[in-house]
């Protein structure tokens, strides 16, 4: 596991996104890590983030795939490039598509860990597969196809 | 649009899921009405709901269209059994698979529109597909399998 999530290398202004933004003081501020070829992230879901009672909510679940996704691509995309996150241009993506499988219903209380394979690297294309796992035991699946964010999206400025 | 809205419905303890739960004070609270043969959801993104400056965070728009799916499934297998929403037993789903395609950036600052269709209800089952749009634009597409919540899953306490 490396020191740095990948979140953290995010330029400020891409930092506000609800899901995996530092900046966003709101926001679910999940971090993600390599380990191996494999990416990882683990998240103590809130107790009002359930679904019903002793079961985690399905909406937090896609939240999860979907940043720690777009987050998985973002870093395969530097390595592809083998570069450093830190080094410039920085890039950033956006969900094209987002397919989760709720294989069992996930219980609330427990650290939820997410992990991250990339499926494909194609241009300004990159296709993520993940788990998420509730003690041990696989609670959901997911598929994210995550494009570049178009340079005319990045704002320049802070951007609050 | 009827004057209640489907989650009002749903019996208590089924009240505290993070997405439509009226019971659920940190959660959205989404509320969801038939509008003939559609079922229509109008939600307005708190500031912090953003991806990167100016646009809604995916997370969220999956998490409509997931709670605006299983409420609309609810509905129409109350409407398939021609009985209304407070009749017993209660019917309540779940999310056995949702997809989102993201069409494009949903701007933030204006009220979303969710409109459910109903595609599909086999036994247990409903397909729910649905559209979701911004300023009369469509910006994203999601389908949901929902499928009825066993009965073992269902809380018979208070369930806080």
């Amino acid at each position: 596991m490396t020191e740095k999530a990948f979140q953290d290398y995010y330029p400020d202004q891409m930092s506000y996104c609800f899901g995996c933004g530092r900046l966003n003081e709101h926001g679910l501020q999940i971090k993600s890590y390599w380990q191996g070829d494999e990416t990882i992230c683990t998240y103590l879901p809130k107790p009002s983030h359930m679904a019903i009672p002793g079961y985690v909510y399905g909406g937090l679940i896609a939240s999860l795939i979907d940043c720690h996704s777009t987050g998985t691509a973002a870093a395969a995309a530097y390595r592809a490039e083998n570069r450093n996150m830190d080094s410039q241009p920085p890039l950033r993506f956006l969900t094209a598509s987002l397919h989760v499988d709720y294989l069992r219903p996930t219980p609330l209380g427990v650290p939820l860990e997410v992990r991250g394979r990339i499926k494909q690297v194609k241009g300004r294309k990159v296709v993520v597969t993940s788990t998420l796992s509730a003690n041990g035991e696989v609670c959901a699946r997911g598929e994210v196809v995550a494009v570049q964010v178009p340079e005319g999206l990045i704002p320049v400025g802070k951007g609050t």
